[in-house]
């Protein structure tokens, strides 16, 4: 097989492992997989050598559509307030549909990626790669002075942690809405800033 | 017994069961806890009649010392901006030390809190109700300007979210310090407010 029949393989049987946990509610493995496509083992196994390479088709095949949205947006001419609220609620409303749509499996995910959370890994360094793009566009328009562009993109991460990460999608349900979100970036972009505005302070009690 | 006895009870059988969950890595039932006492079952039923009496109660003892911190941060004469980073910054530590204490505890608490979530909503909602003062003693000061208390309460808690939400804090780790949860609280007071800052926008990708 070709370098590229296999990257097709790979996808059409991660896909269909997708859609096997979709049904069982449980995490796959490729002995289970030949069997439920009636393909020998020997063949699954060219494709994946281990069941690790089939982990990662799979957080491939999630990571896909949230890669697509955010590429869009990034290649979007928005201002930079605009695109950054697009680039997290674009990924938050598909993952709030997913929710919505099969919250058993959108569980299994969440598990899952807190197992295997090395698959990811690649993933969340692009999006933080995109992310700190962002920053760089905010800042040339005035916003975020001062700010060191990784801490400001650990900070950003941090604020809207709730619409990213799909454990707390699943805890929080309605509670999470575009307006609400909306709210958070324009204080990103209005409040948040190097200079110590004085929460910290001394850290006492005292009112010093 | 009279009611202050077995309050005292509830309290130490309790301290006993996490005694016990933070030694054998497990939930604890009210037959094990007998056993490990060598108490008569008959005794423990008195003061818990069901398991759920029991998970209260150490639901109660894990929270104590958090109330207490709020307590005595509302209690401060210091300024909102302050009072408020202390509200959170001083429950972050403690939850960030019992985790670095004993990792496997702490996540068998962040399960049976998912699991039982029903005996923590009264302290969460006292918490609330504490973080409301706080968003009118701001208010007053011109923070948050026309602001909904309670809308400015969900968005808050979400902002900090990976500051107080367990699951988060362990999740996290050193990504969490107390400059980052300075620098959302000045965010908080110098860029949150109710007007529309163009976040949101049309929710198209189109730069109109």
């Amino acid at each position: 097989m070709s370098e590229e029949d296999i990257e097709q393989l790979r996808s059409r049987f991660a896909r269909e492992a997708m859609a096997l946990m979709e049904r069982t509610g449980e995490e796959v493995t490729r002995t289970r997989l030949a069997a439920e496509l009636k393909i020998a083992r020997a063949r699954l196994d060219a494709v994946f050598p281990d069941e690790g390479d089939m982990l990662e088709a799979i957080t491939g095949e999630w990571f896909a559509p949230k890669i697509e949205v955010m590429d869009e947006v990034m290649a979007s001419g928005l201002p930079p307030r605009r695109k950054m609220y697009e680039f997290f609620a674009r990924r938050f409303i598909m993952l709030r549909q997913n929710f919505r749509d099969d919250p058993a499996t959108f569980n299994l995910y969440v598990e899952m990626g807190e197992r295997y959370f090395e698959y990811a890994q690649s993933y969340i360094d692009l999006a933080d790669h995109m992310l700190c793009e962002l920053i760089a566009e905010a800042q040339a328009d005035g916003h975020l002075p001062g700010m060191d562009v990784d801490l400001a993109r650990s900070v950003i991460n941090q604020m809207v942690s709730t619409y990213l990460m799909p454990y707390n999608i699943a805890m929080l349900g309605d509670r999470l809405s575009e307006d609400k979100l909306a709210l958070i970036i324009d204080a990103i972009f209005d409040g948040l800033d190097a200079k110590d505005g004085g929460a910290r302070g001394t850290g006492t009690l005292g009112a010093a």
